[in-house]
């Protein structure tokens, strides 16, 4: 008997050492297929939808449920509803949000995002928002998903099988189509001009090349980077605005399969408290893209510097001003409220290589399940 | 010469080692203080507030904006407020809100909360609301600071001069003055009646007598469990709805004394990720007292256990029924709502002399200062 040290996975995991890998590089493809159909020079067309102009001015409000990576993926969507909709958004926990008795009534929409479709949290949280009157969209990756067919409105993020249990290429597909529902929201609600729209599309549509780049140009940095990761048991993921947003995915991310305790804090509120738990050697990734709070961030950088953290940058490249970085990640520049798509891109890439040095079982987690489905 | 090993301090420590003991221990007077003059048997007399119950009933959104400990509080003042008054209310960290072009307006009302009344954030926060023409109410204790004074209506919480950099008996007062506001808006917005107002009144006039309990009956068996505590560096603080809102301010007084790497999550999120760094020893923290999800709770505890976690459960006296704690501190019975200034304080006295166990430095953490005066 000839023996084959085979692992049917092997043969679908194209090359890569890992699903999670194959995910991280699939991302261009699955941005390109989330946007295909959908975007004109100027609007947003999603042609399921059956929400008009008019329903959409009826919100006063919007509440995005999810839980993990897929909440994660809302604080993005809050920023950028909020912005460019001009419409209050509410984002929770779906596991709260359920035992709330939240203040959601029919003139709530309700946006709720899961990967597979399945996660019961959210699925009781959509049936709790539907029973309160609330129309509810949902933004799944799994075709015909319980969340999906319950939904009264279903975008699908197009990012195909997922299989490492840290998501990767779906919560980037979960970026994009916040970013689309915002500017389709804005056009309904007549808050954001033709200049404007035409502007953010033709930055999405440069996103999947872009996030190419990225993953070309630094993997190899980020894989030497991380093998002076692999000893620590500590690390804090800082920024403001829609980089603290992409810093909450990092922290799970690196959490998840690398098992470092890692952290997120709006870069503000280190001297609040957590301030006092970097010394020497801590190892601190300061997203950092955001002009109108740069300098504050910065500001933050040289306080956790002056107590001996070590302090790695994700900045857009040419911010040449950016200094006190220990180490630097650049990304292209792009509208800075798309930002988060391109910056999450090296965190998940850092931890991947984490992992991987570290010796984790990187698809499989201890603990962890892809789909959680009980509560 | 003849010197004295005397610090100034230690006259006014009333025989405690230090300010942060002295100030938990002051906490039932802060509450008696805090409530003084301001409770009838059914109502809430804030007597130079000039909100009238027309303007409370004109605000259609509250915004709560704060930073560190404070902050923390407002996650409870969020609870009581939406549960009581029925007013949505929205939490920011100030360093956040300020540049964040928060859609507030005259149908706005902001709390701010700060100890001091001189945090940087939160003061630019209540101009840049002003700005946008909401009316903000303050939450302070130093009277007279710059805060209170260009807030348009004040609550100070009585809690007198705090003292340790590590707040305690100011989040206290703060959570009792949050509990006063949504009592105060509840009554003016016809959202709560006569008996459970009355119900709610006898039950903040029980507190104080309550938490000194708490200090009486456990601050021994606490000190006893802090010893198991100090070889860790990690911890984690989980609870769902009003019982997560505590575990935030658990876990950051936790880190901001003893240095311990503490975080805190909604019971419910631990499966989404963070379950992963549940191995054998690792101290966790479970607030159990909310009926509600109490099962759910403890469905979460069980799978720490099942990971090896060592879990220590803070529940009402008498809930038999709740098993599988690896050790458990029990508070008296209250209304669920406002078990927060009950269930707080284990966690003090916890991060308390789990810090003196490690030989820190408890009234003055390295890098942090007693008021954020600066960005």
């Amino acid at each position: 008997v000839f023996k084959v040290d085979w692992d049917p996975g092997m043969a679908e995991k194209a090359g890569f050492d890992h699903f999670m890998l194959k995910e991280i590089h699939e991302q261009p493809e699955t941005l390109r297929r989330c946007i295909a159909g959908r975007l004109t020079e100027t609007d947003i067309q999603l042609t399921d939808f059956t929400l008009t102009a008019q329903d959409i001015d009826s919100y006063n409000k919007i509440y995005i449920v999810a839980a993990g990576t897929a909440y994660n993926s809302g604080l993005v969507g809050k920023y950028a509803i909020e912005k460019l909709a001009k419409i209050p958004v509410e984002i929770d926990v779906a596991s709260e949000f359920r035992y709330r008795d939240p203040l959601v009534d029919e003139s709530t929409l309700v946006i709720v995002v899961s990967q597979s479709g399945e996660t019961a949290d959210t699925l009781a949280a959509l049936r709790e928002a539907q029973d309160k009157g609330a129309k509810v969209v949902a933004i799944c990756n799994v075709v015909g998903s319980t969340i999906a067919r319950e939904a009264d409105e279903v975008i699908y993020i197009q990012a195909g099988p997922e299989i490492a249990v840290a998501s990767t290429k779906a919560y980037i597909g979960m970026l994009m189509s916040f970013y689309m529902l915002a500017i389709y929201f804005a056009r309904a609600k007549n808050t954001l001009s033709d200049i404007d729209s035409k502007r953010l599309i033709a930055g999405l549509k440069a996103l999947p090349n872009q996030v190419e780049d990225i993953i070309n140009n630094s993997e190899e940095e980020i894989k030497e980077l991380s093998k002076g990761y692999a000893d620590h048991e500590h690390a804090f993921f800082i920024g403001r605005s829609i980089d603290y947003a992409v810093a909450v995915e990092g922290q799970l991310k690196l959490k998840e399969v690398s098992y470092i305790h890692a952290e997120a804090y709006p870069a503000g509120e280190l001297k609040h408290g957590t301030l006092a738990l970097i010394e020497e050697g801590i190892p601190v990734i300061a997203l950092a893209t955001q002009k109108s709070v740069i300098d504050k961030t910065l500001s933050n950088v040289k306080e956790v510097k002056a107590r001996g953290g070590v302090v790695t940058g994700i900045v857009f490249e040419g911010e040449d001003e950016v200094e006190d970085l220990d180490y630097r990640i650049e990304i292209p520049k792009t509208d800075e409220l798309l930002t988060a798509i391109l910056s999450v891109v090296p965190t998940q890439l850092l931890a991947y290589y984490v992992a991987v040095e570290r010796g984790c079982d990187v698809d499989q987690p201890r603990n962890l399940a892809k789909s959680v489905t009980v509560e």
